[in-house]
């Protein structure tokens, strides 16, 4: 039994998504990703110097930042002062472990890459927005580096997106908005690259289980995702050049 | 002598403004203000209830939250994690306290008004921006509430609007933006309202000292540019409708 | 090709497993739960109330807390204090969620459960340790209430276990020792229950990604392991009564 | 109209002021300044070395402390632990800005001052005593340094004292006590130099606003008051030579 | 062989002790205790109401807060922020154990007395000074309740002073000054009441050892000391009535 | 008049007292250290390097770090996160203290000694279980260096020992368990050497106070706990070998 979405999308139909590059004006980069209602920033910021463990290994690092403006969502969050709730600390280790994936760090050389993915409007898949978005600005971020001659080649290894899917009454679906987040039995985020290749699995059973077969099936729904968002990925990334 | 300003306005001349209402979608009110290239989203949320010190006093309360996306500034800014700035927390509190200056708490009831601004491009004045953009969330976010039934009649007393004057070389210039006020050798901010009635003045000399005809022609500008920015909030207000 | 491991386990091997019930006297249940050389304190405690977003619903919640020992570990490591890392939240988040899945929240009522997971010793696998032995901890406290009559039947609607798969040049080995840990490309933690349903699948890959087909027989190892993890804690539970 | 005060002060009367240095024995200066019952140990700290920004600039740096004891007000105030109240924050970089412009940072070389301004008993007034006090001991530290040889001459450019004015029922009160204070619609601040160059100026209303005119009014009470200041100032460290 | 004090005084010998009543305006009792060149401002406030252990136990509580402002020592102490050294957290709690052995709870009522210690200047022994001192204050704020008719009787059940002697080459020195103090090889607080009854003892030998025969001699000289300052607490408390 | 101890013990009997030598397995040393039911884990880690204070004196450093798991006593206590309790805090610095007494830190060279002491299971003298315990770790870390060859002789320079001792109506009872230490009124710890040479000492009398007399007799039976509790670690270190 399928069940018909609030915005009649096909259970394997992702919203609709675009990204909006050069977005602000200082960062290296800066991308509005919209998937749906769900909207985030994505600064992108390259420094000189790496972290004390990576220090004279020639190697560079990513790391991100994922913060939600109080009011992005439907009630108003307080801002996380003195400590990260462990959600906020699992979303931005997620994107980046995930952008660390898209990246040669030895090409990258000894600096440090930050992603501040800012969410300014949530409506679910922040996190995956965030990867996906938070690639495109990645990418033009290395090629304007390489155009002002300050690198030799972009270090971009592999492209990456993310999407979810979920179980919903046993069935899956791609891409959940707020609403069929809060149904869904079981929550997946998949990460991959431009091969399918996957980089990061990760599904949650709150007060159910579930089975190899709908296992199976949650993976055909993500490839069908990220095939599409790569090729939005690319499509943004050409047409700005 | 009267120095060239780099786009060219005059020293009584505002920078281009606008207001985006209906920025995002979930608070209250959202609206994006853009000053020259300084761009703030404020956004509106209004609980039930009020702080300790007000509760049975039939009176509302506002108070409000600023803060910089890291890379809103031509230099990265660390967000501020475990506690904020001397110079976020006084600007927050300016914040609160000019807009407060709007509102008839009586008239509000026993609710929080919150104010967030989150400053997503900084080229000086973001405080300003925050206040008069602020003003026009404020008033749109009550227009809402009255539109629903939820409250007779708007508790907007009046109109304020702010805007900064700085002296280069012992000459008045009015909005600031960023080369000039790091330039600057004093810094004013003024918050008025409708009438021209002065509602907070904060000027500030780190090395240099100014007389009281210097403070007159400052006050000067301010008006000049307080009167077009009411009238911008105004024609964005009535526009809306 | 298989690589020798240095245990001499074959790859679809785990380490020996214990559960030495009521280590310490004062908590409600008190369990150390040895995976080869990993050991870890699961201690239980059970309160009377439930947090603010439950009240008055008549279901119980569970909660967990992860911390290493300083001298766990090969090198110190330093207690965390003022705030946690992102791993230890992201540790007890799973903990917690995975042995949620274990209990029937409205049989409990509203009691919270506290589930403290204290490592002594690490050598890899401390979280799917932490949920394993805490099982066995937590059904040993229900069936100890119940013997005093302070719950007339237990509130455990699944047994539950979990073990950690690596993929090492490609090929898959079963619960990693620290060694085989920081050598994998990938690695894979997964929580069951009794009917092999997945409870939680978390696989990242750092530098690499991996195929459908890995993934494939990833969960085939998993399946061994988890069948002999509940085996194990059945005679534990067992041989306790 | 004007109102009587309780302590028959004229509208433009300061309230006695004294300068006691030499209060405590260890501080490089220490003097315990009154303003009417408002007392405030101002303790001055002389460190080699400056903050990053300023190394190798050959120039000195001033910053300032501001606190009250517990027992200074008429409830007792929690100490301020964790985080510092943005109130807090605002006057003790209000403080340090104004000393710095009384200050050559140059002929200072690159050395830290520190002001410690602790409230011992607060009657209103606390940041202006803490100002026209600090300056005090400030001036009377470099002294010591000269006499000493360790600096050859004293920094100090311009001699700066700081008093309160505020509106009650539209008229002028200059130096509010704390029961003024309390009933003042309008609250002024104001720092100026030796030849009342304005240094500082800092207006707040809270529920009304105020003119051109009545800011004149003020800026003339406040030079009557600032007068008085500085020669008490140059009367206490006259005597004490 | 007995080592000649920097001040003359006789090995068993008090420094100078004096107390100011009234010396701040706003608090229940605001002393100024001076033992030598060490200053501490001993202020008493009482709160209706108890902490939660002591809620409808008819009993009040009392606790202390000691502090040393920056300035008190000879190098400058920073302030205590986000958290107080174990150094500071032991003296409070050392001052409110020997202060609550002088009150009978249970005639205070369910109050609460907050003892706020803070150390103007520090030349050794501000703990046994705050204790001393916080007596006289804590007695008068009880005598000027009961004068205003806010309790029936002072809840005073005993006298306390307290007192440190060191052993210097193995002898001791009754109430060091900061000199003698880092000399010292064994340290020792000793609080008593009114008849030398022992309420806390603490001694502590960093690098060597001490014997039963010199703790008798230590205890010795501490009769000496505590006899003399509970007489001087006495003629402060008679002549301020 | 003496009471019945619960276990039947004389009051000046120890409880029985075990230490297990290579507790876990990672640290420098391990022991699991029971007195009575009170079990203390104490890890030894020993690592190169001084705090800046001693940095260039050939002279090495010890400190200690205390804490309960959360399920150690009767009642769960939560975790010490953002700030330690004064009682840790106090705990922890007379560990520190106690165990450097034993130690010739310029034989120990710049090197730095953590001694962990984590409370498994509390049934009152955990801090004098830590120090007792903690010597025997301490001793066999510095063992096995010798042995290895890394220090040519052990600094070890005294064998200490602590035990408390209680004033139950008025008479000492040695080592007191939790229901005793609730009931005591007057509470000793008592640390000493091999000479009953006294290291450090503290006795606080919450309500009651004590005589020189009663201090005398809380040293004889320190005495005879301390002797005892010498022989045992002293049997556990040869042992061992």
């Amino acid at each position: 039994m399928v069940l018909q979405r609030l915005d009649d999308r096909k259970p394997d139909e992702l919203r609709s998504v675009s990204f909006e590059l050069d977005y602000t004006r200082y960062s290296e980069a800066s991308v509005l990703t919209k998937c749906g209602n769900t909207q985030v920033i994505c600064n992108v910021t390259i420094q000189p110097g790496v972290p004390k463990f990576l220090q004279d290994s020639g190697q560079g690092w990513l790391t991100a930042e994922y913060r939600m403006l109080p009011g992005a969502t439907q009630q108003r969050q307080p801002r996380e002062l003195m400590k990260l709730s462990g959600r906020t600390q699992e979303i931005q280790r997620l994107i980046g472990r995930s952008l660390r994936a898209a990246v040669d760090l030895k090409v990258l050389g000894e600096k440090t890459v930050i992603i501040d993915a800012d969410v300014i409007q949530a409506d679910a898949g922040t996190r995956t927005a965030s990867i996906t978005g938070g690639f495109v600005a990645l990418a033009n971020a290395f090629d304007k580096l390489v155009e002002k001659g300050e690198l030799e080649k972009s270090p971009i290894s592999h492209q990456i997106a993310a999407v979810s899917v979920g179980l919903l009454e046993g069935e899956p679906y791609l891409d959940l908005d707020y609403e069929e987040d809060v149904a869904a039995d079981i929550d997946f985020n998949i990460v991959m690259n431009d091969k399918l290749g996957i980089i990061e699995l990760q599904g949650t059973a709150e007060a159910e289980s579930f089975t190899r077969q709908q296992l199976n099936k949650i993976m055909d729904y993500a490839e069908i995702g990220i095939k599409q968002l790569l090729e939005a990925q690319r499509q943004a990334l050409n047409s700005h050049q």
